[in-house]
């Protein structure tokens, strides 16, 4: 815990008038701030084989009204969408990333828009934990948890 | 990290047909599993000053439908509850804790029960996630997330 202090680099930046602390060596900082925009990139693509990729193999998510969903397949039938439906939009904007040996988590919120098969659009926001693993020199997701923001707040 | 599995006490136990795996020393393992239970006690109690001091000062809670609540007050105002409400149950289900240094976190299921001004009670399930820190010896909160689990699953 000490080695981590010492050898963090804190980052206070300001985006879209929210502050955004980020401890931890740079360079984990960098991998995580970078799978997760390509978590959105798989998701926008429904590329559900991408999405697994971002979680370990014993990753748990966590979406409202279910129980605790653990293992590749149950993580790729929750992503996996319905023909005709896709994902137009997602971002995911961290609070806090915080860098402990081998681990990490982050907080922040997500926002996304949905397009039905019928052609209507749907935009939805929330915020979120991740607890993340580094698993052979590669930061991956192993605990997802999320819920809602109102679109007006 | 190394430190943390060559410490690290190992425990498998069966609860309820459930796995609890809770991986670092046991005086941290213990402090949680009781500092949770006091948490649930506080619940019980309507003591909302207790379960303020089980957060951090800068502590984060993310109840559904809100953005993110962070600082005393706001903690106190969401877990404070109308005259004549209260909660006759709460408990929480440890599915795992895992401590690395003076960062921890645990994920698993609540449970509660509220009793309303009428007389009607309501039961109520769900799944979380926590970020504990040790601060000045202390296991408290920093993170808080949650959302429902339906009844029947």
């Amino acid at each position: 815990m000490r080695n981590l202090f010492i050898l963090s680099i804190i980052f206070l930046c300001w985006n879209s008038s929210q502050a955004q602390t980020f401890v931890g060596k740079q360079k984990h900082i960098n991998q995580i701030l970078d799978n997760t925009r390509k978590f959105s990139e798989y998701v926008m693509k429904s590329d559900y084989e991408g999405i697994a990729n971002c979680y370990t193999s014993d990753a748990k998510i966590f979406p409202n009204n279910t129980k605790i969903l653990t293992g590749r397949d149950s993580i790729i039938s929750y992503w996996a969408l319905p023909e005709g439906v896709g994902t137009l939009f997602h971002k995911i904007t961290q609070s806090e990333i915080r860098i402990n040996g081998n681990e990490a988590y982050d907080y922040g919120y997500y926002e996304g828009k949905t397009k039905y098969a019928d052609g209507r659009e749907s935009s939805w926001q929330g915020k979120y934990v991740i607890v993340w693993r580094r698993e052979k020199g590669v930061w991956k997701i192993y605990l997802d948890i999320w819920n809602k923001v109102p679109l007006k707040s």
